[in-house]
């Protein structure tokens, strides 16, 4: 079974389409519309056109190698055996219905699951948002205002659809776009197994962000994250709400334990929360691999300097000695006036900031540079100075930034487009130094 | 000593005010020419007028009852002696310079605190970003934009200037104004057992974020957070950057786990990150009290809802059954399909969804009400709903958001409204409810 048709298509159909605005066929043309090659409506009721498109009788007219199924779960076996005639390659399951609701659900998904298998359809769900892949304008989705999502470097691998939507608006509110967002629901017959070397192969993702209720495929699953090229961060969840899990995912009941050591035997960072899973993969994405643990902290400002010390200190992150060499260069841009031993504290923003973080960034003893600073107007922030240092040395640089919202945006860009990993809060920037350093060789 | 010249001045004078931008005299003048009642530039070089107000020669020609010195450190001794002769009866030091570097600022300090007694000046500082109160157009710092910050209901009390500053920028980045920000530095003679009280007498303050590095003054500041009426929540600092702490901040060097039990002791929330701090502040603020622990979980998308769940659960939070009373209406509303027990998931958004939510706040066993939900432009948020349950029923409400940023603001200010303190993140909604039920009665 392969997932070309399903993730990297040459045209879709929508089964199911709708004229009438806040039905799911309607919703998912507005999204598959984005797309950059043909797109068929298909709905034999369908009269004249939607979003441009004109309605089609039957998928089978078509040549359509992606179908998203917009009907309902009693329809689908149907319309699952339509696409296997018509030769679609892959199908989008977005009803519920299925295994999660009781046993009726459960013999629909076993018809679906098995029509596909005649006909080697890779289906995602059912019970799934779908799927968006921005860099190649496929938005496989009903969630309305997917089509406006940008591309980033990070992909979203969810179990739940849900989860898989809130973590792509996360990352939209703060800026940034995804390299890929994928629902897997109900997972028929394509697993975490199936997607992950899939994502693995596309080049435009930095780091995979998985969200993992749980999965019968675990040996698959686990094999799939050991094998990929592509960082990995994983978060398990249902580990306490067993009873929710089971009565209304789909999803097996497994212990968090289990999980965790076989995702960090196989070399995943494992997250706590939603925003740790996407701020590790952030910074996985966006950083150069760390050569060591050894983190330089500089500052502007004592208070928040010492609470990401803290935080880090805790983690067993260590602050290693600077050489004589920074510490004299130092203590010339400093004139004795600050702590300059590492962490590195210059009181508050000055001209000569960025050339501290610089003489940090090429100590010897230094794998991973973490800055904090609140923005000030008069002196913006050091991005050139910063750029100089990551264009000359490949180590990460996590920037904590602060101050009214208005004046991050511009910097903070130009930050992460010269591979800078920018946070805004000092948990978060401390968060991302603790898993570069977690990562590192 | 009082502190209401510091606090809740009649005028003004800014002491080494300057015409130069990015001039610490000249930052400051830019945030205290908000002050609506008079204000004194104060330089004796100083010619015509900054922010249209003329300079005065010296403090003694002004009626000023608070006095930002913008003076160097070694030149504050002088200026604090001036203020006392001209019946000055609050000052904030910005200057660093003093006892956090080492013998002679220590002595210098020492000259102050001797002089400010002599007087009875209430000092803020040294080594501050100093102060704002928004709701009485106080803006005594030189952080440039914090003339914009608009008044909201959480007063931070900050040790380190910096984590004042970047927790005020936090809550205005979030769309949340502040009651107050006092940024404490070096406590020469205004430390947290002075400025809590004052604090707490401010009917506009609905919850305290405490920033604490370590005080000399410990007994003095928790019974200041025993005493008070308004709810605290507090971060312990420097617990394990020792030496940081030690050579950069002026503060003693304390162990975490005497403030945790002294703090739990009090009374106050205790907070591990900023935005820990924040949002149990900000959920304190916002709600009124819980009657007890017991959370509704009301989710339109089950995998976000059981990541709060599996939150919750890890910190013995417990989720009630519901009356059968409202279970029949949950199985009205829902037909049957969805999860009916707490937590409540409804599959996805749906119009009957303000009900569900209603329905759920109304039960007698539910103590407070924590709800998730995509927005969808289409249905938007229940907010009518929401509020006529506010209305009638005394209960917490924490809902948290998810979606694109631009669809949030709106239905989210008027949710903030009614008293529904409101998140963004799963991990964020659920640490709010968390906080909730460890302060119920």
């Amino acid at each position: 079974m392969s997932l070309t048709d399903l993730f990297d298509p040459d045209s879709i159909a929508v089964i199911g389409a709708s004229k009438t605005p806040g039905k799911l066929g309607n919703d998912a043309m507005a999204n598959a519309k984005e797309f950059d090659g043909p797109v068929y409506p298909v709905n034999p009721s369908g009269e004249g056109s939607v979003y441009g498109y004109e309605f089609v009788d039957s998928v089978a007219t078509t040549d359509a190698d992606l179908a998203l199924c917009c009907v309902p779960a009693p329809a689908t076996p149907d319309v699952i055996e339509d696409c296997g005639e018509a030769g679609v390659g892959g199908a989008v399951v977005f009803a519920g219905g299925f295994a999660e609701s009781g046993a009726q659900g459960e013999q629909l998904q076993e018809r679906i699951r098995e029509t596909a298998a005649e006909y080697d359809i890779a289906i995602l769900g059912p019970n799934t948002a779908g799927h968006i892949i921005p860099h190649r304008s496929v938005f496989s989705s009903f969630v309305p205002g997917f089509d406006e999502i940008e591309t980033g470097d990070v992909a979203v691998v969810a179990q739940s659809g849900g989860v898989g939507v809130t973590a792509t608006f996360q990352l939209d509110r703060e800026g940034y776009g995804t390299a890929g967002m994928y629902g897997l629901g109900n997972r028929v017959n394509t697993d975490f197994g199936d997607v992950i070397p899939a994502v693995d192969d596309d080049p435009e993702t930095g780091a995979m962000a998985l969200h993992i209720e749980g999965t019968e495929e675990f040996d698959a699953a686990v094999q799939a994250i050991d094998e990929a090229s592509t960082p990995v961060v994983a978060l398990k969840s249902g580990n306490r709400a067993e009873e929710f899990v089971q009565s209304h995912t789909g999803a097996p009941v497994q212990s968090g334990e289990r999980y965790e050591q076989a995702l960090t035997d196989a070399g995943a960072v494992t997250a706590d929360s939603l925003t740790e899973l996407l701020d590790a993969s952030r910074a996985l994405a966006t950083c150069p691999e760390a050569s060591g643990p050894n983190v330089g902290l500089v500052t502007a400002q004592a208070g928040p300097g010492i609470m990401m010390a803290d935080y880090l200190k805790d983690r067993n992150v260590n602050f290693p000695e600077l050489s004589a060499e920074t510490r004299e260069r130092l203590d010339d841009l400093l004139l004795g006036f600050t702590y300059d031993q590492n962490p590195i504290d210059t009181g508050r923003p000055m001209p000569e900031f960025g050339e501290v973080v610089d003489a940090v960034g090429r100590d010897e003893n230094v794998d991973i540079v973490l800055v904090y600073e609140i923005f000030e107007h008069s002196l913006g922030y050091p991005v050139e100075e910063l750029e100089g240092l990551t264009n000359e040395v490949d180590k990460p640089v996590v920037f904590t930034v602060a101050g009214p919202s208005e004046a991050l945006a511009e910097d903070r860009q130009r930050m992460e487009d010269s591979g800078i990993a920018t946070f805004d809060t000092p948990e978060r920037g401390a968060y991302a130094a603790s898993v570069l350093a977690e990562t590192s060789r």
